[in-house]
């Protein structure tokens, strides 16, 4: 099965979360710098969810770049991360709207995590339909920043109890790590290519 | 005629309606999970529409790949198909405020009825326009699947009356039967293409 | 220039102009049929702009089938026709507002007049681009059906101040007209792909 | 790294905000064109908007027909020019409903300088990814165009707080000056095909 229709569908999704999130940034009412500050850490939050977004798309983006087919399980394993992925304007939303408390910030986290875990997930359904000798799936082997980043977002959620604001450190600490594209797997595209 | 097209506008359409659907929900005002409860319903009868657009999605992927080429007729039947998905954010939502009451939990079966419906005539005009010889008519033959899924709708339409639960179980039971892609539709694309 | 990118970008446009004009429709608060008959005009309103929509794609999809080049003023027609389009869930949510009354139901009209002037520009965009020579030109000549629909248009606009249902009519016949693709396109198409 | 992609992206988050920015406009209660009257100067605003996001488009459109491979630093700089245009609508309904106000109306300068400032970005980045041999980098060289829009929006941001139609003004000149398509990277484009 061609890949590019799920690139594509995948692309349309996530283009639309990552625009609507913008979108639901509440005008001020009044016309002053003023009055747009209390709206000033709803705004980074965006920022930091765009980011993070934006991470998932540019990964997904080399992953699929290095696989040559796709199954009905990638279908429905990249379904499921787009699910999650579509969950986060909401999270983000009752986050801002509740001024960072506890649990909407716990409840980032939680969507964050099964995105990661989506992610994994569909990292595995690839690396089988490829095929065990397939440059993604020897690229990929056991990947320690997936999990890296599972076991953050494990520790945010109890965190955000203790403070909104050392979960949030994590999650953008995370967004880091992940900024960087997958350089293993762009090697092996690469090499793949190049074979 | 080439099929890109239609994909990619199909992709186009299901990727705002799903992700539309989960911008939807309602954000509490309160930051306590208990103010997540009364949403929680509301949150499964999004997921499960999400299951059901996906699989509409899942399926119309497998049924492109193992057509050849699209005309005028499938053109319509597409849009035909694609008017009642996106019709589902809006029934969704009135089965949603209005507490799963009958009369929206039957329109929700209307319009997956219709949809299925839709997807049956596009079948036929994907299979007309291919050719009675191609791998995609002698794969579909009488789609007994869709038949019937149509009966189930059928059903859980004047069901809903009696108890919407057991309207919304078979809408569960009956994305469970769509949930798998048309195995003999998956073989005949790929006999198609050793062939 | 390639003309993919342009198809693409117009997909997107449509697909969400489509999509965003069906969730606009209010969901009723009570949860009987009867509550959703006021409704009811305002849906077949959405339904009729559906069906205009889904024309102006198809004929665009059939009219880019038939180019082999764009160029910069093809992709600035292009977005004029896009805008028109994009106008119109606006006018159709003022129109279902007022319950159909003749302002609204003339601006309807003066879209759906400026869609289509665009596409008729369009039209001359692209046969300039591809050269008098080609299939698409030769086909296109004096494109009578687009005129025609330019003068419907222009009468229903006066027309909505006599009786908006007037112009409604007017709306539904010339959708009829459009509903089919433009079979000298198409044959000019299929004659270029035999060339 | 194919560039069909991120082609693909950049056009749907693109065509969302477009559409998106059409849809914000306030439906009139009364159903005259005076009711319509205070909606115009907001309504002129959406177009201006429009033919910004359009134009943006389409110079994206020929930047990367020039180019040839895109890189993890070209994603994540079209990412950034994406989340400035994502800004746009937000931008434009703080100008509309403060009645263009000093404020409001610097601030939609900001977000045009923002964007500016990471579409040069972008095009350095393409330019390094191509090679300094490449055509798009010859082409390019010093882009003295996106710096005399930089310095106009610079310009227009503190006069705002003179008058807010004199920045207006200078978003109208500075859409003029980027109306048609850079002709140097067009003609790069066609040499790097004939050649």
């Amino acid at each position: 099965m061609e890949k590019g229709r799920l690139e594509a569908f995948t692309d349309g999704v996530i283009a639309i979360v990552i625009t609507i999130m913008m979108l639901e940034i509440r005008v001020p009412r009044e016309h002053t710098l003023a009055a747009l500050r209390p709206e000033v850490p709803l705004i980074l939050a965006y920022a930091l969810s765009y980011a993070n977004v934006g991470i998932f798309w540019n990964n997904h983006h080399h992953m699929l770049q290095a696989s040559e087919r796709v199954d009905g399980r990638v279908l429905w394993m990249n379904l499921l991360l787009l699910f999650w992925i579509s969950l986060m304007p909401f999270t983000i939303r009752w986050m801002g709207e509740t001024r960072f408390s506890a649990t909407p910030t716990a409840s980032y986290g939680v969507v964050l995590m099964l995105a990661a875990l989506s992610y994994l997930l569909l990292e595995k359904a690839l690396a089988a339909c490829n095929g065990a000798d397939s440059a993604l799936a020897r690229a990929v082997g056991r990947d320690g920043k997936a999990i890296a980043s599972l076991v953050i977002y494990v520790a945010a959620i109890p965190l955000a109890y203790v403070s909104a604001w050392l979960s949030m450190g994590l999650y953008v600490v995370n967004a880091v790590t992940w900024f960087l594209p997958d350089r293993r797997i762009e090697k092996a595209g690469a090499t793949a290519k190049t074979a």
